[in-house]
């Protein structure tokens, strides 16, 4: 898709864009993982990220998203090793090269809810609303809602709320 | 997406073609079949099909796929209803519609290979080239090694060419 091995980086092109843009339809998702963290102000961050999967014969296009985003690294999937992941963690990243890409080649996203969430977690990170125990609460009943109400999830929302509001 | 509800049909956009080429890549497939079939002339038919898959919760892309090339069905994908398929089968569409499609937004895809395969054995069905034995075979060896060289397939290819050979 790109010819890399040149001086000059080769220009991505708006058909590209829209081209990937429907590929992260297919293939992509957000999510913010909820951990605890012994120095944090309340026990817990929030770790929001944007990843891309595909399988190991199909690697070039997790390649093409890396030279287009500029940042992130790509490895095998835990637990399947077939499988590699595109992801980028950087809020830096998120904020000035991510968000924008979704907030217009994936306008009408089916996964549009999602993206919304996760943009709005990424700002409020931002903007240091999770150094308050409200803001908190709220980032993670947020990040709760998103993938299908966080049906993946190991741990119980409650579980994680009271544990702030005892501590 | 689309606006499907009003008199005039929504026109597809140069971007949205790409958009959903990027999907296509991610969540496309193209197969033939190989099916017994008794009045066939030498006992069996190929049969290929495009497929496009999504989770029913995010089902608008394909009712958006199916917008665009202006046929094909969508159903339950057998063994998993959760997920939903939507299939273009018949020989004309995939002739006048998704070849021209791939061959324009799926120039650089890592499927190209598979795409290539398609092609030829969908023109080779229109050119009638199975009506010959030698035909026949060489069609069932390109189809053979098309999807990770048909590690999906219930058949070995030398238990099918060994009947069409003593047929």
């Amino acid at each position: 898709m790109i010819a890399d091995n040149q001086q000059e980086r080769a220009l991505i092109t708006e058909n590209q864009k829209w081209f990937l843009a429907g590929f992260i339809e297919g293939e992509g998702s957000v999510s913010v993982s909820i951990k605890k963290h012994p120095t944090a102000k309340f026990g817990y961050i929030l770790d929001p990220s944007f990843n891309l999967y595909q399988h190991k014969d199909r690697e070039e296009i997790l390649y093409f998203a890396k030279y287009m985003f500029r940042t992130g690294r790509i490895y095998p999937k835990p637990g399947n090793e077939d499988v590699l992941v595109y992801a980028i963690e950087s809020r830096k990243t998120l904020l000035e090269k991510v968000i924008p890409f979704f907030d217009k080649y994936l306008l009408y996203s089916t996964r549009k809810e999602d993206l919304v969430k996760f943009e709005k977690i990424v700002r409020d990170l931002e903007n240091k609303k999770h150094q308050t125990k409200e803001g908190l609460i709220e980032m993670i009943h947020i990040a709760y809602s998103m993938n299908m109400n966080g049906k993946q999830r190991k741990r119980k929302k409650e579980e994680i709320i009271n544990e702030i509001l005892r501590g």
